[in-house]
């Protein structure tokens, strides 16, 4: 895994342990599921208008807080940003996504 | 960059010359930013739905589908993983993005 | 009831013992809760954009396909266009949703 | 139309003139186009989980405020209840709905 997203994996499992009422990512997690994943929906349509909006220098903050959120996401599930990475590399490395989504496209 | 990120990186980028009949990332940059944004929209849904099902399997797979069509995304702004990683990094590197999303929520 | 909401209603409950091969509604109800979830969701994702790019007629077209989805579940629940009336009148009539908004919102 | 999205669309027309700092409605137009989608989409995300939740009250709920928001959408573009309504009625007037949706989903 890279060193951002390793880094950021660590972060986000050392956060379980803080105090909510100082870190937001603590307060998230105290909060639960529903509360990360309306974040997660709250981020997408963030995204969605920077990208209409033609801001690249937005758009890329608002995927890096819809990455962010994922993993938020993920160690809350007590998954981590390497199970997505391999997901990806699974897809890349066997028949490619590429075929993968192809079919299910036409399905 | 982690591997699998430069690799799908690049994968995005040569198939802008592919035919979108045969590819389904070519067929998207074919149908332009709305299509990207609403898959997009639709991977986030179906990661809400397999988060709130307790499937670990199935929400991995519905992440990482998101990633990547956020990556699709990135792919035709002429934006790439690497711009989400700096992101990430200029964030944890600095004041930490604990901090910043904590201010963030205060406002 | 107003007449087009009390015909819908009629024709959605209708629906229900329709051939799913030769009729949308139907095939949405069998094809169940998370697809008709995923139709409400798209609906909105197209609302945005619609209202986004300032065509009020494509607005009126994605916003009334939005509130027929939300009719298909509730039908689909056993409920109907009558009990949103319903919930929106007792927010009118009593403290008003005004109130009631800025409340939730303070919280 | 009938009685109460009648009465509601009055009272977003007036809302139009009220102190944003003490109305709710009044805020969401001071705050523009964003702001209100935002909202559309977080109610949206809300249906989504009550529906899955399966408790029908607190979906009726969260179908009135989704409904709520897009009336406001409506009253911010200047347009109201009644071109949705319209827009129903002319699609069951003529072909049906039905057979609209039919024709869309298999393009």
């Amino acid at each position: 895994m890279n060193t951002i997203l390793k880094k950021l994996t660590e972060t986000l499992e050392a956060k379980k342990k803080d105090d909510p009422s100082k870190s937001y990512t603590a307060s998230l997690y105290r909060d639960g599921l529903e509360a990360i994943l309306k974040k997660v929906n709250e981020e997408t349509f963030e995204t969605i208008i920077a990208a209409r909006q033609g801001d690249n220098k937005e758009l890329i903050h608002e995927v890096a807080d819809l990455w962010f959120h994922t993993l938020v996401l993920m160690a809350h599930k007590n998954l981590s940003a390497d199970d997505i990475l391999n997901e990806l590399s699974r897809r890349e490395g066997t028949s490619g996504i590429e075929e993968k989504k192809s079919r299910a496209n036409k399905a």
